[in-house]
Formats: structure tokens, sequence, C-alpha cells
């Protein structure tokens, strides 16, 4: 309990204590914030009266001291901000840094380094494999042997808000006529981000084990996708240009830690996986996050993380198999997060399958991809200790017309 | 003339004036510094005397704001180094600032923000092509509409010199069997690296025209791949694991301008280009480069730039096509480059023909793919003014064993 008087399942309690960069219009200069009910402390502030030995950790215009510092300090900053919320002795103190949520101006929360966009959702990868590849089987065949991923475009990767224009490429038509010109095929994809907080060394892979020590929290990202686009050019070498615009990630990143009561149990592996993949008794990393997608305000789908194939902890451990390092910094995505229910499916061109299946909204119009004007925002939930709720702060974005 | 009295055909003489970041044992921290001859110029040291109001944009452990204060700052420079080389009277006020170039450990010139790889040779994606996906047309049907690229690991660029330690992975076996181990088809591709120096904005595309406003020079690029963890990851999201481990760079960046000679016209198009990427009648920029593989020591292959079908602007256009942005120190790279005869294939895939037909050096043994302690060194050199030779340096690595 917090002498705040936050309701118990409010999705920013004190079991959640998310991480962004924020400012006011009083005092824009972007600094650590962490969300708290409808305020945000402002971590610098703080930590000059309350710990000014953690003062340099948390300093600076974004997360990235704090993500460096390692899980160690993680802990220790978590450890003061839960004694400084719930210590009636504190209410006081703490007074001086606390700034109303309402007021914030949210900033891309830490300096991407690089972005890694995963594919670990068995239906997401079906779904798409049955529309872009007719004809063969949907699933490759290193598909249960590996989180396959690929490397995105770190510096489009955009704060929640951020206006995403219409983008314009190639695009091949059913006539086979090759033209320019914007995006028809405007999409979503809805996922989990993992963000690195801890580094490592060049020549030498990261276990599994070791996920909690290098991966700092979890955000949502909306990896916004051109489908005609991408479907012209990413044979041989993969989606480039139908999905480089932009991405955008929620402003708060949720500890890892906030999230021990989402543990599950994933999927039941259906081929076997080489000893560096193989998390069978191993701590699982399945994690019980609810999705939501909202078009326009109208939830069109609920897709659940705990389906995912594929955990962060393998996705992290691959990664880093052929020795590749990590930075502080580092991004990777699960790929779009699409349950077996033909609700649960976290992209357009899954909902309206390829076009043909129009998605109804409440207001009585259609969607089959986005057009001008709409605006996509998604969240999630997860169960928390005593039955509190985690929430990851929502991810939104606005389709400006292209130029 | 420079009264260094560098020998005409040297190609680090005044036409070249690459900049590249140095330390040396005396003085170890890293710092921006310019090659002619035998020597490098320590820019930082040369800027306080000579040109304080240069300073600012010469400092700091890298390129990186050298790099961000654009095409005029990059033409102040160079047309100062000139004139200190070339006027009697700057030989002793310069003396202080030159430093032996055998006495210099090189650093990363630049920090690497996205890095991205084309696949501009129609020789390399035909040879590809036929060894990936035999039976199939070797060129996919988008090859000749668009310059194939995708993004590559930024964080595991490292400067020419590095050891390069065997990655392991997942492979599958002729028998179809899915192993992990070290790659045993461990490969070289010879590259050209554009480096971006002036950014761009986030939904505003960039043409062609103004590939030299954004691209402050060249480096040449040894992107190494493991050719077995390669082949079974990249359907369909491309190439990942195969090429992630490391990507080596030469220490020095040539400015585009000290190119200006080298410019010719590019292949002949043989299918029509949309307008944002036809560069008929536009200056040309492919460019007269002539590399150098060598392997322990000895020249396997002399692949020519100038046969390249995409050029470093239409690259650069089509990057930004749908307004993605760049940033200083983005790295995008040509993909190998080989020519029409097998002396000029710029891979050993190629010139072993996937194994079939191993690579004989002049001291008896024979190669397919790298062994450990493998060195590969690749050169390139262009023709510069008044004959003189305008050289890229050096980028080598030695292949050390799978930890």
């Amino acid at each position: 309990m917090t002498w705040l008087g936050i309701p118990a399942d409010h999705p920013f309690g004190v079991a959640t204590l998310p991480y962004g960069v924020f400012g006011t219009p009083g005092d824009p200069h972007p600094r650590a914030g962490v969300a708290v009910g409808e305020w945000i402390i402002d971590l610098p502030a703080a930590a000059r009266r309350l710990a000014p030995e953690l003062a340099g950790a948390v300093a600076g215009p974004s997360l990235d001291a704090l993500l460096a510092a390692g899980p160690r300090v993680w802990a220790e900053v978590r450890a003061r901000l839960t004694t400084w919320l719930t210590e009636e002795v504190y209410r006081d103190l703490l007074a001086h840094a606390l700034v109303p949520a309402r007021d914030a101006i949210m900033h891309l929360p830490f300096t991407v380094a690089d972005y890694v966009d995963f594919y670990a959702s068995e239906q997401h990868a079906t779904n798409l494999g049955r529309m872009f590849r007719p004809g063969q089987d949907p699933l490759t065949p290193n598909w249960k042997h590996l989180p396959i991923g690929y490397h995105g475009r770190a510096g489009t990767v955009v704060v929640s808000g951020t206006e995403v224009v219409r983008p314009s490429g190639q695009r091949r038509g059913p006539d086979g006529e090759i033209t320019f010109g914007p995006s028809r095929r405007l999409d979503i994809e809805a996922e989990l981000g993992f963000v690195v907080g801890a580094g490592s060394t060049l020549g030498r892979p990261v276990d599994m084990s070791r996920f909690p020590e290098h991966v700092f929290g979890v955000c949502l990202v909306n990896d916004w996708s051109a489908r005609d686009i991408q479907a012209w050019e990413y044979v041989p070498l993969g989606p480039f240009l139908g999905k480089s615009f932009a991405t955008s990630i929620s402003p708060w990143i949720v500890p890892l830690t906030a999230l021990d009561h989402a543990r599950v149990v994933p999927p039941a592996r259906t081929v076997p996986l080489l000893p560096y993949l193989d998390d069978a008794g191993a701590p699982p990393w399945g994690l019980d996050l609810r999705l939501e997608v909202r078009l326009n305000g109208h939830v069109v789908s609920r897709p659940e993380f705990a389906g995912m194939y594929w955990t962060g902890a393998q996705m992290l451990a691959h990664m880093t198999a052929n020795g590749a390092s990590l930075r502080t910094g580092d991004l990777y995505a699960s790929g779009t997060v699409s349950g077996a229910s033909p609700d649960q499916r976290g992209s357009l061109i899954e909902l309206c399958w390829g076009g043909e299946e129009p998605v109804k909204l409440p207001d009585g119009s259609v969607r089959t991809f986005l057009e001008d004007g709409d605006e996509v925002v998604i969240t999630a939930t997860a169960p928390g200790p005593d039955g509190a709720v985690i929430g990851l702060g929502a991810v939104g974005g606005r389709i400006g017309a292209a130029r």
C-alpha cells in the first residue's frame, strides 16, 4: 500500500514502477521519471535529496545511464522507490519530486542501439506464410528450430504519440506493373519489446539463464508495416523499407522484475531444441501478458503473449549464439503477438485476412488497412503480486497523409 | 606537390587525405587524424594552432562531430589541409602535429548509427542465387527494379585488425540434421561502405542529387559471412546470425570529394527505372575503384567497383524513399563487389563455387572457406587528379578459433 492512495488495480501501482523520460511545460528538459498512479516521480530530483549515491545512475536526458548500470543498481533503485512510496515518513520528503502525469511530455526513453525484430508467434508466422507464400508450407523448415529474427532500423524507432507519415515505395500490382506511391496496405504489428541494459563482450554468447542480468525491462512496440512494399522487396534479404519508416514504442519501460508474477510456461515445443535454446525445466520465461489493440478507440484484437512459442530468454540466447555482442539500449521485439482465435490477431493483415474480410468497427465503418487519420493504440496488462495489475504504458500513433 | 616529399603515386598523397581516429603509445587517447604519406596529421592539434574556428568540428574521440558538421565544414577542413600541405610556409607550423603513421593505433573512426548492407552487384547476386536457390531464376524479380538491402548489426562493426572469432550457430547438414557448432563455411564479402555525415528528417526522402550533401566519404568493408548459418536461417526474413558476428571496416574514411576523378557511368540499365532511381543523364556515381583481396598475403581476387549495377546515390535515395531518416554515422555498404570474370569475385563462396572448386594459393595450399589463423586484407585504389592514385585504407582481419 502506498500513501499516495492509488486504487489496488491501477496498472501503474507500486508493483509496476515503470521508467520513462519526461519533461513538463514548466521544466521541459528531458529527465528520468517513474510512473505511479497519476503521478511521475522526477527521479533525478528524488535521488538528489533521498539517495545521492544513486544520482549518477539516474542523471541525464535518457535512461541510458540507468540501463548501463546493471542489475544490482536496478534492484537498488527499485527497492528505494518502493520504500519511498510505501513508508509514510517519505510522504513529505518525496513531495517536491512528484509531477502530475497529465502535464508530462514523454520522450524516447533511451538511445536505441540495435533494433532486432523476431517472429515468435506460431500463429502469426503461419498466417503470414499462408498469405505471402500461398501453396507452400506456411512455416519455413527452420521456424521451430530457432527464433527467426532480423535487424530493423534503430534510427526510426519513435516514442508513442509520434505521427506516422504514410510511407511511399515500390509496389507490384496484380497485373505485374511496378509503381511508386503511397502504401495502400499500411498495417500494424502489436509486439512486446525487450530493452537491453547491460551489454556483453564480442565473441561471447549470452546464456538464456542470464536473461535477467542483461534485459532491464519491456515495452510495447507497434512495428508499422507497409505490406505492399514489403511483399515486393523482401525476397531474398528480408523486410527493409516496408518496416523502416517508423517503429513506435511505449514511453514506459516496465522492469523485468515487475513481471515475476506473470511468468508462465511457454507452449509445448513440438520439435526437440538444441541445448542453447532448450528451456525445458528451466525457470519459465513465457509471460501472461494480455494485449489490447484499439483502432480509433475500438478494440479490434486481444492478443495474448502467453501463447508465444519463443521466449525473450531464448531470443537473447539465439541473438548472441554467434558471439554478437549486446549494447546498452539494444531493443529486440517479439514479432507480432497473434493467438489462435481470430480476435487475437495482432496485425490488420491477419484480422482482415489480406483484405478479403474487412474488419467492422462499431461505428459502422470497415477497415482492411489503415486510412489517413486512423489512430492505433496498444495496451497490455499482466498479473502482479496480491492481485495487483501490472500495466505496460500504451503505445499509440496516428497516420499522417503521405507527403 | 607537398613539401612532405610524398611520391606522386602514393595512395595517401595530398589528393586523398582520408580521416581516421588514432592514438599513439605516447598519447593513447583517440583523436581525429588525417593520413598523408607515412604520416598522420593530428587534426585537433593542427586546428588548435592553425584553424581554431574549426577546432570544435574535429574535437572528440571520434569523427562524429566532423561528420555532423555537414558539407560546408567538410570542404573547409579539406581546403585547409591542402593549403597546409602544399604551401611551404606551413612546414614548420604543422610540424608539431605530424605523427609517424607506423606508431599509430587505429580505432573505429565513428559511432555507427544504423548499418545497412545492399546487394548491388549483378554478378554476385546471380552467383549466390544460383548456389542458394538452384533451379530458380538466380536474380529475384525485384532485383533490377530496386537496390535490395537489409539492416545489419551496427554494434558489431569493428575496425580493421580486430580478430574475428569463428562464429558458432545452427546449420542443417546434407542429411537434414540440425546441429550447433562452429561455422564450416566462413567467408568474406569485399564491399565498399558509404558513411553518412549529415542526417535527414523523418518522413522526408533524400533525393539522389543530394548524395554528396549527406555522404561524407567511403571506406572498405569486409562483411564476414557464415554461409552455413546463413543458408539455414535466412528464409523468410533475411540474413541475421550468419552476418551479425562481425563486420570489419577500414580505419580511414576517404572523402567523397577525393573520388571526383573516379566517377564513371554505371552499367547500362536493362529495365526502366522509376523516377526516384533513374540516374540516366544525371552526373554519374559509378566509381572506378579497383579492389584487391589478399588471403594470407596472396591476391585471390581483383573486383572492380565500376561494374556495380546500383550506385551509392541510388542506394541512398532508395533507403530513404519511404521517409526513413538518416543519422550521422549511418553506414551503408554496397554488397559484395564481384565482376564477370572468375578472378573478380569478391567472396570465397563464389571463388570456390560453393566449395566445388577450391582456390589454389601460391604456397601450394588450397582453400574453400576460411581456416583458423587465415588473414584477409582488402585494399582499393582509384584514379585521382593529374595521375594521382587515391587509396582506400586496407581492411584486414584474422580468424580466431571458435570458443
